[in-house]
């Protein structure tokens, strides 16, 4: 399906993605680039690559595909450089978990190339990072969002789409737009909920005493609460409008539980409660 | 260790907890009362109990152990009928997930008998309810919180420590006070914050396509969203004034981090984010 992939970015996504197109026979050969020598080489002797790059664009010259697989605030600087390295068929992709701020930085330097430009989120867990954890079937079953913009060429979505199908991504499409609305609310939400948690948490002088009592219900609630830093400061900083108003919805439902409470409104905060459970329990996360 | 088992409500717990017994050789007899007929023969069909009561206060006749394992809001009412039953050296415990409000009613109640009353709280998963589910390992490595009063007998809660830690719990000791903050804050703050989270994201029309979209993090945060309502009620109910302290704790939060989103102030958000990632990744749910 493709000569060469231009891999950006040889982490625990961005390697898994050559592994699974590899296992699947779907690339001839696999071109990696990565900030760090040691990651590169890693990815090397694992088979995750088979050349080194000095450069990201020297990741993207003679490639028909290329995955930008680097933290988020390192993306627009990727885009300024590679632009001018990009062949006529080929298709670009990114991995990161904001899809606005990325379509915009495409659109102001990729010039002509944007139109091969497909913002892409893969809903993969990220609590291990390297790529020493890479593995072909990180994206089986698991949901894929693609953005693609009006001036997305729609041969190059078309191609997207199933590359992404063939290494077992459930593949969903919606505009950049939606997609940060989205997840503002299903991920960003959350993991905002429980760093704040957390925080409440320590700040209690018998936190220990707490934690040392504390069963599966906060063990599972909590697990987002043990997230990378700088992965969320960048999501958080560049979502913010959405995710405000997210906030906003959740602290107005938080005030009326705690007014069922206050007054003791037995039948209120039984159905609250209901709406809650019949949903999430109806909820799976392959859907 | 024990003659007679008197087990009042043979559901997940109760079950459990018979089952643990006689695997460990702990019991000669189980004597089970609960308010359906249909749970009380199914625990019977399962071995689960040896004999089936017409009654809570003949459950407790002729009982050197006595376990109340009903719904919170039932206890009081259960106390009240069985405290001219229990024998002289009889233990009894409840499983309440609350403990001051069940103290206070021990107290109102078992009159002469409230020193042989130990309130207990074993930290074990709920999402299955029904005696079906009943298994000998429930309790197994998982905490479990015995809250006895002052006016307690020293040989009972020795005897109520022995018991659980023979049946693989990891016995802690607090006040009935303690407890309740405790719980406030790693368990019943948690599932108030879930349902609300859910409750938010359900009044969004697009919720659906939200939804479709969610990923592990979503999956394990929201888990406890879908927890039974009259359970939840009961306890929120129950342990309010601890829990509104918890919830005001955790809003001053939420109000610093959406401060620092909003002002950009980067080293302040990742230093947050750390907090919470460096003590969530130190914990363990066995400790």
């Amino acid at each position: 399906m493709f000569k060469q992939l231009g891999l950006i970015g040889c982490g625990l996504i961005g390697g898994s993605f050559a592994l699974a197109l590899k296992e699947a026979g779907l690339v001839g050969r696999v071109c990696g680039f990565s900030a760090t020598q040691q990651s590169m080489g890693l990815a090397k002797q694992l088979g995750v690559i088979d050349d080194l790059c000095t450069s990201a664009s020297s990741a993207v010259d003679g490639s028909d595909l290329v995955l930008i697989a680097i933290p988020v605030q390192a993306i627009e600087g990727c885009l300024r450089e590679i632009a001018d390295h990009i062949g006529d068929g080929c298709l670009v992709m990114d991995v990161g978990s904001t899809k606005g701020n990325i379509a915009d930085a495409a659109k102001a330097f990729l010039g002509d190339r944007f139109s091969q430009f497909v913002p892409t989120h893969p809903i993969a867990g990220k609590e291990l990072v390297g790529v020493a954890h890479a593995n072909a079937g990180l994206f089986k079953d698991r949901p894929l969002i693609l953005t693609p913009l009006q001036e997305t060429r729609a041969d190059l979505i078309e191609r997207a789409h199933r590359v992404w199908t063939l290494v077992g991504s459930k593949v969903h499409q919606m505009t950049p737009h939606d997609h940060d609305i989205a997840f503002a609310a299903v991920s960003h939400l959350p993991h905002l909920i429980a760093f704040a948690f957390m925080n409440a948490l320590i700040n209690q002088s018998a936190h220990e005493e707490f934690l040392s009592v504390a069963g599966p219900g906060f063990r599972d609630f909590s697990r987002i609460a043990g997230s990378d830093p700088k992965v969320w400061r960048d999501i958080f900083f560049a979502n913010r409008s959405n995710l405000k108003e997210q906030i906003t919805n959740f602290k107005r439902e938080l005030e009326a539980v705690e007014q069922f409470i206050e007054t003791q409104d037995s039948s209120a905060l039984i159905k609250y409660i209901e709406t809650s459970q019949v949903t999430r329990n109806g909820w799976t996360i392959n859907s």
